[in-house]
């Protein structure tokens, strides 16, 4: 039985260092595991680059079966120290945990066929490691409840948008025509949005002076729209920042309950706001 | 008399399936008639990709007719279950109920011509069947108001712009000159005003130095001005939401008149804001 | 007396038409006088189009004739029905009027020396009557304010701006080199203008990859202080709006002063707020 | 004694001149190194234009030279005057003013070494002299307070953008690959985000269908999340001049203490608000 406490206090001490970074330890593993994500998504552009990926293939091949290792041993150690491991495998962050690992290993057992499309796919898949980073991506509490206010406005938006594409995208497909760039309308309309969204790549630009006017009066549409959704997301931040005075501030810390891994108690709770599991002050 | 009460019935349930989605009825109806509608936009389109749309001429062809079949019972429809048929005929959502139906009739009658080129434009009005999915769009009503309001300083902005691309761009016609792809005053301020609503093409770019440093002024106040109709619809939509948290919660559905057609009553309103008809709660 | 009492009547009334909306003399004078204008604008558009300028020569000279005769009129009648002459012929728009008349009869006096660059400049100085429409912008009072209240802190931002692409530029300059593209440090310090006002014309593009990462950073720089101008007019058109509902509304017309023509008085003003001349009630 | 008094006096009145704005030498003393300042980056400038830099090589040097002991003269001026010069040597503006200075005698001592690329790119760095216009920049204040308020969130923004785009630009990697201009990873990300900040350049643009397709979803992202910088900027600067606004006015003028350099003090102020030195007034 002693052992038993001793298993379990060992896990908690494993989980406050991972998962939390109110500790040296939890802020050592939270600087480290943000060094090698970095490093895994450097390596995977640098082997896309054609040379350098031929060049130094040892080298980065050796420094992806580190990163490969490092992230399989968080995952492993992250399940181990969770209460409800099945709760972390399906969430999120184990999702794309487990994602970051799987690739390397794919492609040591299916090395030989080097050359099929779908594995270099795979490879190019971590790069979704960089989602590991959303850990550190803070509350930004007033932002995104700003932007889910104005939800439905911005997708009412958007839609509008397309409308617009479509109908001044076949207008232009009529008026231009083929000889000038305008082969169907889904190109039209692809035209159509990156002029409204003022990029303008020129790769198709009108050619007769009445597309040009066309052009002219989609261009000024677009400068005026763009105006929306920003006007929405400034009011909803302005209203979410005025409601957040009334509210008595809160402080929160990194702590998060061993149980449900839910985060960001406040300093002075003592069960867990979620699942009223007892929480342990380091 | 029995009788006519029955027919009477009938038409206001069909009333009831098309212009309300409280029902279950009246949600499967337009959940299919939003299908049909994209389908019906993506057949122009495919149809406009060369080498797709003759391949497979006969799929496209069939599909057309099913859909305009379609259209064509939705609007007969439409004007049987209506009171006053002939004010919805001649309303926004008529006129595109018609214009949706039609050009593949007139395709039919007059397909031996095929080559010609309006018959082939009247072809691509079908997208603007697009046109009935502002049925979807729902009561964004703050941000319609918004724009209501700044609708004449808006005016005034664009009025502007005009006026500055139309002196600028003579000003870049006598500096770059025709050599420079400047060729006439119009081509001239088509360029100005692809460069003030910083879309930026790039098919016409000064080269002279002088050109170059008023092309620098004209961005720089392009980038300036575009704070303009941002900052008047922010300000406008900010003063509507305000506006709107001072007047009390008022529930609409979307039940419309079977008399006069108008839309989101109250859900307690017995009779009609617009004509004073009985509602029929369902 | 009678005589001199008659013509000084004859003069009130020119004026009330001339510059003074308010009865249905003053309307037409003013929509007249707005097709003459934008039929001069096009007329000078018409001109450059090379073909179409040559083609039609002699119907764009007679036509560019009435205008003058029409705007040389309207000059002549401005002078004799305002009180203090001097004051109209160097305000803005007495100067506006002026070398709205001007151009034609230079041309027709040196017409011998038709290839003269500086006679060509100034035939298409006549593009500037489009100034004339400034009268119709009506008083956008808010906004005008707006942007005069921000005008210092917009002034700093474009001061900033400017210093960011000089030093931008002068980086691109050291590690693009003339081979691509970045031939001297002023073309560079426009590409920087052209990038970090999201313009982007693509003429001149970074094509080094230590190029292309600071090139990145331009734009998510210029991406990022557009917030700044839009912010600024933001802030300032909403508390401006503020400051305005606090005023009781006043109704302002189109009257203006015989005497000293500053115009927007209140409906029930008397005497002129400028000069303090008593103003007639049409 | 009386002479140290006299030195002391002497010392006082150079560094009202030069750190002050308030007399006429003070004024003057700003009016000269702001046109210095000026003419010094126009000079790097025009050297940089090929052609001219060798035609005038002689009049740029002799320029360049007589603005280098303008500004070698200014510095040990500032160094005189400053009771602590120390913490002005090794303050923001001592290095600028140093490097200001040295860039022309080191070249004046390796000048046999002339086409040494870094003695060239030590040349250019003269233009960072411009920095020196800082100090013109003048209180804007709320601008630079709204900015600081909002530094963690546009820091998030940046962050969130970043990672979109190395998603992204994976993802056009894999869709269009080398043939289409998106040769390597960081060449697409380096796409993605011309993309995302509607930059648009047009070099690299995408060529398939589905590449396209995800272009507009790229450029549609881009114009929604523009309005997230704006709204934040623009919520704080409004709530910056409400906190503004409940402020009793205080004047400051160009006064800096002769003891520590501090600037900005009080009309009133008789003892420097940073050190406790008192101040003299002029």
């Amino acid at each position: 039985m002693a052992s038993k406490a001793n298993n379990q206090n060992w896990r908690e001490k494993l989980h406050e260092i991972i998962y939390e970074a109110d500790t040296p330890a939890g802020k050592l593993f939270d600087v480290i595991l943000l060094i090698v994500i970095v490093a895994s998504i450097l390596i995977v552009m640098l082997e896309s680059i054609k040379g350098f990926g031929t060049r130094h293939y040892n080298i980065l091949n050796w420094a992806e079966w580190i990163i490969t290792i490092l992230f399989s041993l968080e995952y492993v150690a992250r399940i181990i120290c969770v209460k409800k491991p099945f709760k972390y495998i399906f969430s999120f962050y184990g999702i794309i945990d487990f994602l970051s690992t799987v690739p390397k290993y794919i492609s040591f057992f299916f090395g030989g066929i080097h050359a099929l499309a779908a594995l270099r796919a795979l490879r190019l898949l971590r790069v979704f490691r960089i989602l590991k980073l959303a850990r550190y991506l803070g509350a930004s509490k007033n932002l995104v409840n700003a932007l889910k206010a104005s939800k439905a406005k911005i997708f009412v938006f958007l839609f509008v948008v397309l409308i617009v594409s479509i109908i001044l995208g076949t207008i232009m497909y009529m008026v231009e025509g083929e000889e000038n760039g305008f082969t169907n309308i889904p190109k039209s309309v692809y035209w159509c949005i990156v002029t409204l969204t003022t990029v303008g790549f020129g790769d198709i630009a009108p050619q007769t002076p009445l597309g040009q006017f066309i052009a002219s009066l989609v261009m000024i549409l677009g400068y005026g729209i763009i105006a929306v959704p920003t006007g929405i997301v400034s009011a909803e931040y302005t209203s979410q920042k005025n409601k957040d005075t009334s509210v008595p501030d809160v402080n929160l810390n990194t702590q998060s309950c061993s149980n449900c891994s839910a985060g960001n108690h406040r300093d002075n709770a003592e069960y867990c706001y979620n699942c009223g599991y007892k929480l342990n002050h380091g």
